[in-house]
């Protein structure tokens, strides 16, 4: 299933969902246009970065592709949860798509979505290891609830139709992911999916499965972002609203060069460093230990970052 | 010369300096006022911090003192480089100032100033270890060389009255220390000097000598950066003058949150978040690869981060 000839099919799959993710990206801000950056990287591979900033909705969007390989060092393959199989050298192959969209409006969730394929290949080409990786994740500066159930509740249709359980594990694990350990475990948003290290045989699922289970993952944002930031883009806001946005950004920054596993392994390898750090917002503030007031929309946005059920019905009516 | 007399000396004469470093950046701010946060660790000890946000001259300013004490566990006094002869457990005993200015204007430059003493405490109540460490340095967003030289001349005296070494040892040890390793190498600001470890016999010093050395670098900013602030902070600037200044403010969160040993080490213990994260700028920004025409203030702003001789006449005029 894996080998050379599914590497070159997934190298095409991510090209294709990376322009399907483009165009739809394009249109759902409704004004700019994205600029691309093609690069090589070099211990081999490459990538296509696309950003548009100060579009019509978003104030910045990110949507990257790349592929790259070469040598595995044992302690980065140690870091990925690699199965080297005993072997003491090794090449990888890694191919995928990440994209961050921070928009202009307070009112509109911040959103990101990430898919990945990795491949440990032994001295004779032989394929040692494989997995997929990836999942999305939103987040919000203003309380709005029933955009959390939605969001949560169309990653739920899509996990369902691959797998009962995957939902579920994928929600919790999100949970325990996106988390400012160092600001009392406070979280970056309201979670989302979350997954790594998906092996074939993964719950009964052949490669193949996952394959079809993570392109429906990178193809979520219109059934799950797009009626959000349609409901909401109108929406009117003042520089409260504003000023609590740049206050979330700034935890969005923290997390990602603090605590996120991606963006280090970025800064610590070869990566190409204004493709790893794309996911930045275009402005942040920190302001020194803000109080909200109980019942602001401040204290019921954080209130709302606590890990919850947003699926099932009986959970939302206190909240909105 | 250490030992529990020092100890509670050490505390007084930080208190001081705090108070006196509180006064001076009050008046040169022109219009604000701190307000005091006094807090209790869990572990033992506690501290003063003080913000000034929207002031008259500065956006944000945070001048903080702590004295905290505690078991010492073996890996954190081997990342601190501490000497514990031997002990298998100890406690430690840590006092310090830290500030860091980052004023509205884009003409006026960032300052960052921090001196500490710690004390390493053996079961029976003897000194194990015991050194000083600190030092402060400048990020300017607008390349007024004659600032630059203006700081490290400054700098270069105080070194001077106290040791002929001090100076460029400290100054090299500045330009190695503040640095974007991610970002191929560059440096935060145009540097200082930065020192750590600082023991009793360092460079024939006695505690006293270097308690001295110490004081006086805690009191370096009316000399080394009040004349800079008074100069600058009435010249006229653009939306391009700002904005340059919050992509430099971004790179200063990088550094603080990527590589500062200081922030790492509070994020990673039980210190108080709000006052570890105080750095953090009031607002920075993230652009995507950003290009700047050759001769433009931007690029020379950049060419000005690379370590360079700020003390002597010749290394000057071709940057001016």
């Amino acid at each position: 299933m894996s080998g050379a000839e599914f590497r070159t099919r997934i190298a095409s799959l991510i090209a294709a969902v990376h322009e399907e993710t483009t165009d739809f990206v394009t249109a759902l801000d409704g004004g700019g246009q994205f600029r691309e950056d093609v690069w090589q990287r070099p211990g081999g591979g490459g990538g296509v970065a696309r950003i548009l900033e100060q579009g019509g909705t978003w104030e910045k969007a990110g949507v990257n592709r790349s592929v790259v390989e070469g040598p595995l060092a044992p302690p980065v393959a140690q870091r990925l949860g690699a199965n080297l199989g005993g072997a003491t050298e090794a090449e990888f192959f890694a191919a995928g798509m990440s994209l961050v969209i921070h928009p202009h409006s307070p009112m509109v969730p911040t959103v990101h979505l990430n898919v990945r394929y990795f491949e440990i290949i032994g001295p004779s080409g032989e394929t040692l290891d494989a997995w997929f990786g990836g999942g999305t994740d939103l987040t919000p500066t203003y309380p709005h609830a029933e955009d959390a159930a939605h969001f949560h509740r169309a990653l739920e249709r899509i996990c369902r139709r691959h797998h009962p359980s995957f939902y579920s594990r994928f929600k919790t694990w999100c949970d325990h992911y996106f988390v400012n350990l160092h600001r009392s475990e406070e979280r970056r948003g309201i979670g989302g999916i979350f997954f790594d290290n998906l092996r074939a045989g993964e719950s009964g699922l052949d490669l193949e499965q996952l394959l079809d289970f993570v392109l429906e993952v990178a193809r979520a944002l219109p059934s799950a972002y797009g009626p959000i930031v349609e409901r909401r883009r109108g929406e009117r806001y003042g520089e409260r609203e504003r000023r609590f946005q740049l206050a979330r950004r700034g935890r969005y920054v923290e997390f990602n060069l603090v605590h996120d596993r991606g963006t280090l392994f970025g800064l610590q390898t070869n990566a190409r460093i204004d493709s790893v750090l794309m996911s930045l917002p275009p402005l942040a503030a920190w302001e020194y230990a803000p109080h909200y007031e109980p019942d602001s929309f401040e204290a019921r946005l954080l209130a709302m970052l606590e890990p919850r059920d947003w699926v099932s019905q009986s959970a939302l009516p206190d909240l909105i």
